[in-house]
């Protein structure tokens, strides 16, 4: 989800208030959350919500697709912890003037993808209002490995590596895009994984997510930004680096490795998303990039990029 | 919540649509979710949502009653599965025009409640909108005794128990309740709970609810109806049948126990709240009321007595 720079301290204070407990793993702050129950073994939950008008609207897509998106950006969400999905529940808001139809086609779309993923969907609420549609989606699974993968975990000399393409996804794949669940985990297998992030608000401020919390800063490459076929059909260099840094809801996976596994990663070709050393984990905080003239920019967290 | 018909049958639907996994427990259809994760320990999760000018309005509540409530109607759907509450999320959906104190209180209200119970609030989602404000309120925990008490359990013979007392639940008391999460803990570590339910729909409603899933009937006493003090101010008989079956948003427990733990909780003061005997299991289905005159009419789930 984008989200104002005001939601951010907004959660930030949310952080403050809450009562530190023991069983909290991992509280608010992050992609997932982490608790521990009586048995030591990490559950995974994460929450996010669609708005209509705001995240989606009907007149340009099908219910479908909405309710599919619903559980793709929780599963991205698990998907950043390296987590393994195993169950959802969606919670509706249903307009009064729409056809109950609506709410069955919001549940088959998401179902669909719920069984590709193999997660059940255990429960969730219904209520009916005279305003928009409203869909939110709470995951839990089970965390992989060394345990869910943070934002907090980047260190200097890590290099910084993303799936995919970012930018454009506004023309559809913010929509259709499959969250990248399974990478995630061959990830974690077979490296350690430093910080990770899914790609929801942008590549720059998802990437300052990760400088933040681990107190680090990062040098990009512009050179190596993969660009989404809609972002290499734009001929301005500035346009297109705007769009690929701050366009967001790319839900590709964005994580740092030390130089060894990331050179190990990029050696095999471990699934079919293409895998890209985008730069580098820095000890002076702060996000640059090196232009492709050579010269050093600024990143800000919004995207924009300023000399 | 109050859910009209078309919702149950909205519910149902979901049932059959959702696949079958392994790993569930309990889905679809009751109080709270249960999912075995790979530890063989139940995880309790329930979701539930509030909406501006549906369950409550700005202008006769706080917002800290607003978010308190919120997570006061999650905990009491774990108590209906005698669950012990260990997490919390929170989805908010605010309005552009409001302050951002809103959700500060919304928060404070919430996390009041959360440690009062011992509950961490580990994280959430926020965004705004030009529309009402949405709360909704994601609650994990554990299953405790002989695992969770689920809805179907009831059987002919059981008497049927509440705690406290029901109707006009309106005027303040569906803000500022304590869910029963105690009294769930206790109850299920003295006897054996059959089945249990938490009266959000109404007593009436609620009871169907055990009935349609246990496959029996019930036949209760009007002389034993517990009314609530608002009710007891009602002088006319039918509408204080009325509002105790009705209204709803007692969040008071009611469950099934054999004959002889009934005996025995109500020989002992195992808490504050009253302990009721309102009737009990019938083999035969339906809903039926013995009234004061001795004439039986039957009980409709939304609260209306026919003759």
């Amino acid at each position: 989800m984008t989200e104002a720079e005001g939601e951010f301290e907004l959660i930030n204070r949310f952080r403050q208030l809450a009562r530190h407990h023991p069983q909290v793993v991992l509280g608010i702050g992050d992609d997932a959350a982490a608790v521990a129950f009586s048995r030591p073994h990490d559950v995974l939950v994460a929450v996010d919500t669609l708005c209509e008008d705001v995240h989606f609207r009907l007149s340009e897509t099908t219910p479908r697709l909405v309710g599919r998106k619903a559980l793709g950006v929780n599963l991205s969400d698990l998907a950043a912890m390296a987590g393994l999905p195993k169950a959802a529940l969606v919670s509706l808001i249903l307009p009064h003037d729409r056809s109950p139809d609506l709410a069955i086609e919001l549940f088959e779309g998401l179902n669909g993808l719920a069984e590709e993923f193999d997660v059940a969907v255990i429960g969730g609420d219904t209520n009916s209002w005279n305003g928009p549609l409203v869909i939110s989606v709470t995951v839990m699974g089970e965390a992989t490995g060394r345990g869910p993968v943070l934002r907090s975990g980047a260190v200097p000399g890590d290099l910084i590596m993303l799936t995919g393409n970012v930018g454009g996804s506004s023309s559809g794949r913010h929509l259709e895009f499959t969250p990248r669940v399974r990478e995630a985990l061959v990830l974690q297998e077979r490296v350690e994984l430093h910080s990770m992030i899914d790609i929801s608000d942008g590549l720059a401020a998802d990437l300052h997510h990760i400088l933040d919390e681990s107190g680090v800063g990062a040098i990009l490459s512009e050179a190596n930004i993969p660009y989404s076929r809609e972002v290499l059909a734009i001929e301005d260099r500035e346009r297109r680096l705007k769009h690929a840094f701050g366009d967001g809801e790319d839900f590709e996976l964005l994580f740092t490795v030390d130089a060894a596994d990331a050179e190990a990663l990029l050696e095999q070709s471990l699934f079919e998303a293409k895998l890209t050393r985008i730069g580098e984990i820095t000890k002076e905080t702060g996000c640059r990039i090196k232009r492709d003239d050579g010269t050093i920019e600024t990143v800000a967290s919004l995207g924009w990029v300023h000399q």
